[in-house]
Order: structure tokens, then sequence, then C-alpha cells
């Protein structure tokens, strides 16, 4: 008997989870009594449910949730609690994912030879603001090389031309896999990637566009911002899809502009703007507030995070 | 047998809740399982939830939630609803008001004479944008009665020196209370009201004050914006309390200005930001998406609405 | 001898300007000189410069000026002063107009069946914010009309289908230039309006197109933002051209909205965003800010008027 | 003879100034001509005028000009250029500067613990945005000195309290008096400087407050930001002045926030608002976009340079 007690008590500690914020994502056909079921849930498995943010789309009549759970003091592994969720989740037709704060995401930035968003990021990693860890940076060209020592972090140089594009893809997707990459950040990476790699990483690539999509598609936005002689010029970051800078839009922000602007103007006010767009998407990627549907991306508001 | 019958679909008959969006605002002590108990609640009661917002402010251990419901095939009345409600809300130690659709609020709106934001709101009243009905216009001048006659709204002019202060304010206070006010916007009405008018009226007076608060307090905030040489003005709708310009702050935006800007030009585009302040604060007002606590507006968004 | 003293005084008298404000525009090859010799020639002529504002464009090489000049006690008349600017203007190939003060614009605005761009700029006009006579409004719909007559208005219905289009077009047209229209504001008017009679007014139509432009160009803009999931809605004020949603853009701004708001939603958030775009825009043009060039217009600031 | 003719040459070449913008900041008393004799002035002495913007103070009738000249091909030396337009200056009672694009100011860096202004300068500095030589950090901490050496500028730690804080200050500027330190730029110094010390930089310390001045002066703004229940954070960058906060502000600017926004949340998103305000007023300020007059910072727009 007492040896059953300890054993009790050995398991009960095995099962306690360690203290932390879990973020569950759902998704579903919308229906009566969602967030009563869902709260519930976690309430009896002694969750403290620190926000609970919910959308409703009644034109798809889909139902979206981003919950966050206080785990303090919960005796369940995680592994028993997603089996448990599983039973809740199938008959109401959740489509779910379940971020652990204590895995932390890893991270790959793509770039060429544009710096500003790069050091952004890095600076505020090294500052600690961006919860994950920088493995590596990749690009096509060896100049920002000297950034990336300055900050410590792996740099693979990887050339591309016409008839290498597919073997270079190939090398990058090794490297990215070998790392057990989670996200990809492409910081100004000024090479079109192919159907094959973009599919290959579904809503694990952000892309940032230096124009406010959809104006200005495709290259040179600046130039042509300048002979439209638009008052505003902007940033989109968004997720990467085969169709080129149609992917789901996860930030924006614009900048006043004027007539005085030259093109040259314009690149260096837009930098600023798409360093902190950038980092407000990965930012936002890495809080686990977004869920896709329907190429538009659900971004739900930091709650005292 | 037949008879209860009959009976009994007949009190359904009469308990049935007209269809209508129905919003609770609730704000209690922390504690975990509020959502999870809440949305039980009235799922069981047969509602849809159209949306649930909650806020937890950890350091004052306070939890805030607006819940919306939609009373679609509801069997149970008003006066039903709100009994049994209460029993969930005493042992939680809920303090709640909850907002019909179907009752519309009364409004009446304080000016002197500025005509901007009066403007603003009879034009956003007459194209069906206010959930609300307008019954009045008080003002201690007489000069923006011709607008009032234009938009077909009751004016009243209730001159104020300083010996009829107090006789004026009881005229203005027994027009309210006639008739059944719940909302007062002072629209640029430049007369520092009693702390007894002010506190017959708790988070039912918004005022719009041109400056960005607490910058520029007080009078002539636009000539001293000028002459402090800001780079931005902006305006802030808030709650009248007896701290003037101290109040629960609802909305506030700014527009940039350079050192061209004249005292009169801060003035005139000022005006556009007042207008826009304070019917953004008067329509989060009429959609019960704001609670008041420790002289902080918590303003949930619009969920799509 | 005495008689040709009183004449001389006579013929002052008759040539002494009214104290007011002239603007001149003023777009020429750019060369050395140009703020010299054209700043020297008002200087001469008696005029206080209250404000020179230039540009230039260095890929054009083209030279721009806006000239502000108070006439107080200057002494030529309206006609002798352009004849000798004329003598200027010819060798240095000055392409220029004058604004004098006292020639107030004539304007109409054209409206199908959404009023808020419409009541707003009545207001302006009202309280005294529009430099300009409105003439009138012409519809190709019967509903604004009770708007124009709160504001005492003449309102002209003009119904439109496929086979009265030419006919319709001819009647506006007629009714412009009969009332000496200076400048025709688009405030939401629905029509697309034939190269004929775009053409008939250039530079002298501004239209509100309801997006950030060339983002939705065309039909539905507010639907399509919501499906593309903007995270920013936009509005475009600029000179109607053949090319429709092409012209140059005076003035445009945005807000934020998120993944909540309905195409609804967006539609009431956008109307405030195309109030305000419009209003700039056309008392930019009422106040000779404007030089269009290559598409492009060249919005001068405020200075202090 | 010939003897002369190489004279004429040599002295020619020694006069002839190097192709360069030149900037002449300049403040008078408003009079009429002074565009016309000011512009002329530089005409004939051969210069390009690439830009003139000027401003007149109504109230306090002042006149002020930023006139940018191409020097190419112009044969006068700077010290001629000079004493010439001393003698136009004089009679007009002008008070002026002026600003060779080829003499590079001098930049310190005062910094405490918080590293993201820093960083920002730094960045934008080795990108070869800033046009400037920093020449030194110097901080009362040594926590930020890894950062200065990623960077390879010289780090001076010079700690202060109470009783060593004449002695710091002198040591300070001593370092920046050796060093012909032009700018000093206060990137989160958190200690306050005294008269004598700001005294003896009129004009040459910017300062980057971390609320949008002149609301939450002093310290702790992020907390006092969150207490108020503000809907907009700010930060405003000044030339320090005696008066703490009082400084002629250069540029603010202002982020969205609510209120699930903690003070923690604030300090994350107030940072990147200073960090670009700070770096836009540190860019006015190299460019001599910049006049201070009664405590106003005129700051003239970017004319495309």
């Amino acid at each position: 008997m007492k040896k059953n007690g300890y054993l009790k008590i050995l398991n009960q500690i095995l099962k306690i989870m360690k203290p932390q914020t879990i973020t569950f994502l759902i998704k579903c056909p919308d229906k009566k009594g969602l967030v009563a079921k869902i709260t519930n849930f976690f309430y009896e498995e002694g969750f403290n449910i620190q926000s609970c943010q919910q959308y409703v789309n009644s034109i798809q009549k889909t139902y979206f949730m981003r919950i966050r759970l206080q785990a303090e003091g919960v005796v369940i592994s995680k592994n028993d609690l997603e089996i448990k969720f599983l039973e809740l989740a199938a008959p109401l037709k959740l489509m779910w994912s379940v971020n652990y704060e204590e895995n932390k995401s890893n991270l790959a930035i793509m770039v060429s030879h544009t710096s500003h968003c790069l050091y952004d990021l890095l600076e505020r990693y090294k500052e600690g603001n961006l919860n994950c860890t920088i493995k590596m940076i990749i690009s096509n060209h060896n100049k920002l090389r000297p950034i990336a020592e300055m900050f410590n972090i792996p740099y693979y140089y990887l050339p591309v031309d016409k008839d290498s594009k597919e073997q270079q893809e190939r090398e990058v997707m090794n490297l990215l896999n070998e790392n057990n990459i989670d996200l990809i950040v492409m910081a100004r990476y000024m090479q079109i990637l192919s159907s094959n790699f973009i599919n290959s990483y579904p809503e694990k690539i952000i892309n940032i566009h230096h124009s406010f999509l959809p104006a200005f598609q495709g290259a040179n936005p600046y130039k042509r911002a300048y002979e439209r002689g638009v008052k505003l010029i902007g940033a989109t970051a968004h997720y990467a899809t085969v169709d080129l800078d149609e992917g789901p839009i996860i930030e924006q922000d614009v900048e006043r502009v004027s007539h005085e602007s030259t093109p040259q103007t314009l690149k260096r006010i837009g930098a600023d703007i798409e360093r902190l767009v950038l980092a407000r998407a990965v930012k936002s990627h890495l809080q686990s507030q977004i869920i896709v549907a329907n190429n538009r991306a659900i971004v739900f508001p930091e709650t005292g995070e």
C-alpha cells in the first residue's frame, strides 16, 4: 500500500505540467455552445484562463478561438491534455494547434543585400524581445555576413542563378529541415521561391513586401509609388503563398510622403516601415496570435503578454 | 390536462424574447472558471453567444467581460433572465449591467457656440449611424438654433451667468430627467458644471476636450499647443468627472501639424479630430463597449456589429 | 498741367489693387536664377511676398513655384500686372496661372445616393471654411434632395441610363457652363463619365475614390478590401482623367481595421476617411496649392493661411 | 603678362569651391524684399539654388529661410563668400549660419542602460544614413559597452553619483570639447544635467523623452500613461534646455494602445516610437533643417535630399 502511495505521488510528479502559458488556436464550424464547452474543458482540467479571444466569421459560419492558459499547479501531462482535448475536438470538428511557452520556435532569416530588416530582427532578438531561437541566416549574397558575425549567428551563403535554382533551394531546404526550423522570415530575400519550396512550409514563411499591398505588387514598388504620386507609402508582412504577394496579410503600415520625396527618399522612409511591420508580424506569429482562413489572417491582439 | 398544455404554450409565448442582441457588461474579482461559468449560463438558457470579450487586469486582480447574445428563439422573459443571472452573479461578486438592443438610449447634446461636433453627431444620427434617440439640444447660447431646426431637434436655450448658474443647472437637470436622458454629450459646451450636476450622471456625460489629454488640460489648448511648438495636436473624449479633464478617457486621436500652423490653423485641423473622436466615443458608449474601473475606460473593440 | 495731375491721380486710383492675397502657380524648365528673377519682379512691383514655395523635379528638370503676394498698397491693375508678368514669363518659358482672393470659385457637387461627403462639404461651406460659392448639386438620383434643401442649395435631378447617357451629360455640361462652374466635385457620383465630359474640364474635376489607390481600382473596393484581408483601408481624392481612377492623386489617408471588420464596417469606417480626404483636396484646390505635372499632383502645404 | 595669367588661374583654382551642397539658415525681422535680395545675392555669385524654404511668423514679425545652394563651378572661397554675405546680412539684421556638406558633424551619444535608441542610431550610421562621424559613446553605466564594441565606437564609462556629479560632468565636457563634438545625442541618458552643462551646448543637445510632451513630463511616463488610461502613447525629441523636458520640440510621434497594454507593453511599444522619433530629429539637425525661435523649433521639411 505504501508502495502504491509512492507510485501515485511519483506519477503525479511526472504529470505535473511546468508552470507556463499554453496557447490553443482553434477553428471550427460555428455553432451554439462552443465557448462554454471549450472554456469548461480547460476549467475542469484546472487551468486558469488568462485570456480567451474569439472571432466569428458570420459570412463563412466559422468560429475561431485563441485561448491562453496558465498551467500553474495543473496535474496533467502534455500528452494526456492533448488526448483529452481530442475527445472534445472531434465531435465539434475543431481544427486546432497548441503552443507551449517552453518550446521556443527555431527561426531562419533569409536575406539578399538589404540590411535594415535583418539588423532590426537581430537587435530585438539580442535584447530578448523575440521569444525564439534564431538558428541561422541564409543569403544568396555574401554581403551581409559581417552583420551575422556581429550578432554571432551562423551565416550560410548559397548563391543562386537560373541554372542552380533547383539545387540551391534543395540546399536551403536541407538546412531548414536539419535545424528544425519552425519559421522562415524573408527579410528582403529578393528571389522568387518555387512552388515546391513554398508548399513545403505552409504558413511558416513570413515575407515583407515593400508596398501597401495589393498596391504595387511585384518589382520596384517605390519607383512605381513615386510615378503614381501616392501620398502615403507602406509595407506589408504576409505569409508566402504560391501566388506571389497574394498571401494572407499579417500586418501593414504606412507613412505620409510628399511630392518632394524622390524614389530614393521613399526607399529610405519605407525602410523604417518595413522594419516595424516585419517585426510586429514575426512577434504575432511567435506569440500564436494568428489563424489563417480563406487567405485572410485573423490576428488576435496581444492580451497583456 | 389539455388546459394545462394551452397555458404552458401561452406562457412560453409570453416569455419568448424578441430576437435581438443583448449585451452584458461584467466586472468582478478575478478567479478561475469565470468564462466557463458565465458562458455556460447563457448557453444553457439557449442563447447564441455572438461575441465574448474579456480583459483581466492582473495588477488589480479584476476581471471584465462584454458578452453579446443573440436572443433568437430564446424562451425567457427579460425579467426572468435577470433574476436567474443574479443567482450566478451574487456568489461570484459580479457587478453587471445589461443592454437590450430594442431599448434605444435617449441622448441630449449640450453645446455653446461651436458647431462642428453638433453637425457631425446630427448628420450621423440622421443617416441612421447612431443607435439612439436624440431628444434635445441644450445650449447657453441661441446661436446654433438654426442647426437644430435644420435637423428637427428641439433646442433649449438656457443662458447662464455667475448668478444664475445654480438655477440654470436645475433647469437643465429637469429637462434631462423629464426626458429620461440616458447619455449627455457635451459637444463643446464651454461651461464648467457643478459637482452636483456631474455626480448626478456618473458615466453618463461624455465630454470632448480639444487637446491630447493630459497635455493642455484647461483653457485655450490650441493656443498653448502653438506656443509649445508641438508637432501633433489631438482631441480626447472622456467621461466627465468632478476633476475637470481628468475623467476616464474613451477615445483620442491626433493629427500632424507643423511650424506653419497658426493657432487658427490648429483650431481648424483640431475641429476634424474632435468630431471623429467624439463620434467614436458616443458610438462605443451606445454599443455598450465600455466599462470603467479605477478611472480607466476599458473600451472593448467592436465585434462585427 | 493741373488737369494732368488729376488724371494721374484718377489713373492711380483706378489701378490701385484691392488689398488681398494673390497666388501665382508657376511651372517651367529648371535653370539658374529663377527664384531670384521671379521674386525680384514682384518685389519691384511693390508686393509683399507672404510665402514662396518651390519644388524642383530633378528627374524631369522642371521647376515649380507657388508664390503668395499681399497686394496692400500696390498700384497696378490686374491687367497690367499680368501683361508685365508675361514679359518675364515668356523668355523663361513659364507656364503660369494666377488667382485673386476676391474671385471666389464656383463649385458644383455631383452625387448619387451616398450622403456623407455631401453633408461634410455643405457643413464646411456653411461654416465659412470653404472659400467658394457652391452653386448647385447635380444628381442622377432624387434621394439627396432633402439635404440640398436643408442647406438651401439648388438641386438638379438628372437621371441617367444607358440610352440617355449622352443626353444627360449634355444637360449636366449646360448647367455647369451656364453657371460658370470652376470646380466640379464628384462626392461619390457613381457614374462613369465620358471622355468628352472629362476632357472638357481638365484638372477641374475632383473625384473621391473609396480605396487607397492604386489598390482596389474600380468597383466594390470595400468588399475587395475585406476579401484581401488588408489591415488598413483608405480613400483617395484625385483629379478625374479619362483613365478611370488613374488621375493625379491630391490626397489620401487610411485607417486601421481588423479581421472583425465586415464589409459593412469597412464601409462605415471608410466613410469618415472619404469625407476628410475629399474636404482636404477641395480646400487645397481652392487655395491654389496644386500644380499637376506628369500625372503627379504637387500639393504645396498650407502656409499659415 | 603671362605671369599674370598664370596667377589669375592659380587664384581661381584656389578659390574654386568644392562641388557640394551649402545650406544657409537665416532668421531676421520680416520686411519686404527679403527673398528677392537673398536669392539674388546667391544667383549673382553663380550658385544654383537647389531649394529655398521660408517661414514667416506673422505674430512675431520674423522671417526664416533655409536655402540650399549647389556650388558646382562657383569661383569663390568659403571665406570670401561669408564676408560678402555679411555685407548683405548686416543692414537686413540677418542672423545666420552656414553648413558645408564637406564638413561632417562630430557626434557623441550619451546613454544609460537602455539600448534600443543606441542600436538604432549606430545601425543607421553604419548603413551610411547619418551624415556625421560618431566619435564616442558616453555612459554612466558599463552595460552597453558590448554594443559599442560591436560597432567599433569608443565607449567611455563615467559613473556618477550625487557627490561626483560635478566632477563627472567636467570629464564629460572635456571629452566633448577635445573631440570637437558638434552634436550630443542623449539616447535615453537618465541623468539630469546641470545648467552649466546644458548652457555650454545651446541647441547642440538633442534629448528623447519617452512621452508625448507636454503630457507626462518628468519620470515614469509609461507608468503614468497606463494609470491615466490614454489611448495613444508617444515620444518627443527636443533640444535640451535648463527647464527639463521644456526645450524646443523637434519631432514627435504616437502609436495607438489599448486597455490591454500593461506598463510593460507600453514601454515596448514606446521603444519603437522613441527610436524613430530620435533618428528623425538627429537627421533633421544634421541636414540643417532646424531654426529655433521663441522656444519653438522650425523644422523645414526635407527637399529631395
